[in-house]
């Protein structure tokens, strides 16, 4: 193949993705947040059982699939506040998250839950490390402790732990044999935060030629990668991805519900619009934030204070004309606003004629220009405020008037 | 295919990714680290030049092979401030970032600096909107300005803008013109924060096959996956990543200098050890959040309070016998610590017998297993301190010898 020949091709690649690698469409997903049950396991989280409710009826108006709360055998209280949940006749369908044990899924099944994710460490080293159980093992007691909650009439996730360090084999024949069982859900979880988005996409991809059944993904943000990993999992046939309010969990946690958002916006707009009560966002981050005693990240997606904020002077002429040049979300859909930050020493002349244009101040462009000159010096010299470029506008305006 | 087989060739795609998709070495590669021209843009920075001198010392220390500088065009102090840090004999190559206009070129040659960034944009929203531009004149402009650079004996890149949104054809005839100028690198930037890491993937490696230069990747942070979209690069070709420290930069900002450090040590522990001054990240990250006036975010990556922090029972068991079975990066490297966290209801018995030999006190497993019975009521109902835990372990201690 010559070179313009692969450029052809490649370029077919590039511009065709879905059909040229297989994606599968993602727009049939479903949240499962677990801000109540992963998110109790970041290291600040103390809910009580009305906070606990607050975020329910939040997550439920913002309109989320799935609420998964802390095991019931993890305390008295845990076990009450799932009984309450359960009782706040909420929309989203309300799970819990035990160990693959007959005693705590018969706590839970007590509940009133929907469902119950169950979990299974697969991989050698928490085989060797944490529970010592083999594969025919798992399978047997995955067997009895699915059918006792199926025939409780309630839906049964099956996951294994720490399924990028698993083996394959193990993995696959784990997951074959669930499938079999008819649970609603296998999940696949990066547990320690190690995989990258095309080691989860071949492995989703994988799991998905051999389970019937919806696949989850479950992803830790240690290395970066959680949301990314997340979404390359819904291109390769999963169908549920975990969340939680600002990604609290251990250590520094998991896929946002933000970040996510903010993805799954990007590749289809409309459709994440209408599934979701969008300008909610905000108010469900300050609340859990302001719960678990963290600041917003000055950075966080979406809400964080400078997510629309413009400033190189290339970036701002451009905004003005048509704002979609630089923005990959449309602040307006988040109940939020842009802001085009003209007080420093890299602003450019448009952006400066825009705001005499905002206070409604006729200058020439020469007078723009000469303005864009002083307010650069100003800014070299020192930190220089927003209103004092107004001013320095407003002095030019009335001079301008007087000459 | 059956489906066992279909399995044993998925079981192959997972267990050997690099030689079934034909991922690149990523073991040869640079850090670009833009602080301070990209982290510039971020809305809170003013850095003085005696900043600016701190930052570039430690970034240099820490080991970066690039450091990029604001443009000496956007205000005199910024051209000062290029020619104060080609000053102080750093080991990091100093480049600066200019548009692609040979009024810029001679300016940024005259600086002392070892390469110059050169910037135009490609997209055809970009070309509409922002500058007006065709191909043609895009090529005819850069062969001006880079035989201008390369004839001053510069190192010299040229990059595209807002290249996922650029038109493919566009893109690779800039592309192949510039390799055929033999530039030093050229330039992909996802400027709005929309490309996702297999389109990530797919454009890098259609570049690698049209270009014969090194390949640098610039990524927003909007919807998520500039880590993970850098991180794709490398394995796509790419050989060089831009990043800053905490990320900031226009919005909420790029791969951040941590974030990038994660991954990539996740991948390759010994090599990323190797080039960087590890221990130094977390001075790095604090100077520059006291600077521009942020906090380094409760979920930072390595450096987050919580990075290294475990909670829930089931972790803190399997962690106590092999760290490395819920850590995908050893903290001693980072000069930080990890920490197991018992006062909570979901603490495990294991987690509060460590807790005790720490204290050295000997207690029998069914004390251990009351005194967790007992933090769990305790903690059930408020949040209670570590040392509230501490206090009991010595009360039952003294009660049992006393017995």
């Amino acid at each position: 193949m010559g070179r313009d020949a692969a450029i052809n091709a490649a370029e077919r690649l590039h511009r065709h993705p879905d059909t040229a690698v297989s994606v599968m469409s993602i727009d049939n997903f479903g949240i499962i947040e677990s801000t109540l049950r992963e998110g109790e396991q970041f290291s600040n989280t103390f809910f009580t059982q009305p906070q606990k409710g607050e975020i329910a009826q939040l997550l439920d108006e913002f309109g989320v699939e799935y609420i998964e709360l802390t095991s019931p055998a993890a305390s008295p209280q845990s076990r009450a506040d799932i009984e309450y949940i359960c009782g706040l006749g909420l929309k989203s369908k309300i799970l819990t998250h035990t160990r693959c044990h007959m005693d705590d899924a018969r706590m839970a099944i007590d509940t009133g839950v929907d469902g119950i994710d169950i979990l299974f460490g697969t991989s050698s080293i928490l085989r060797e490390f944490s529970h010592g159980k083999d594969i025919p093992y798992i399978i047997e007691r995955a067997r009895e402790v699915i059918q006792f909650i199926q025939e409780a009439g309630l839906e049964v996730r099956f996951s294994s732990e720490d399924s990028f360090r698993s083996d394959i084999e193990d993995l696959l024949m784990v997951y074959r044999a669930v499938s079999g069982m008819r649970v609603n859900r296998v999940g696949i979880a990066d547990t320690v935060g190690v995989a990258d988005p095309r080691q989860v996409f071949d492995l989703v991809r994988t799991v998905r030629r051999v389970v019937d059944c919806d696949i989850e993904f479950h992803g830790h943000n240690d290395s970066g990668c959680a949301i990314a990993n997340s979404y390359c999992a819904l291109e390769a046939g999963a169908t549920h991805v975990d969340t939680s309010v600002l990604g609290i969990g251990e250590r520094n946690g998991i896929t946002p519900l933000g970040g996510l958002i903010a993805r799954l916006y990007t590749r289809n707009k409309d459709l994440v619009r209408s599934k979701y009560n969008l300008p909610l966002l905000r108010e469900i981050e300050n609340l859990v934030a302001d719960l678990v005693d963290v600041n917003v990240p000055f950075n966080n997606y979406i809400t964080g204070y400078a997510a629309f904020m413009h400033k190189a002077g290339i970036h701002a002429k451009a905004m003005i004309n048509d704002p979609s040049t630089y923005e990959a979300l449309d602040p307006t859909d988040f109940g939020l606003t842009r802001y085009i930050h003209v007080a420093h020493r890299l602003v450019g002349w448009n952006a400066i004629r825009e705001r005499a244009s905002q206070l409604q101040l006729a200058l020439t462009d020469e007078e723009v220009k000469e303005i864009t000159a002083r307010v650069k010096v100003m800014a070299d010299q020192r930190r220089i405020r927003e209103d004092e470029v107004d001013a320095l506008l407003r002095d030019y305006h009335s001079n301008s008037l007087a000459a």
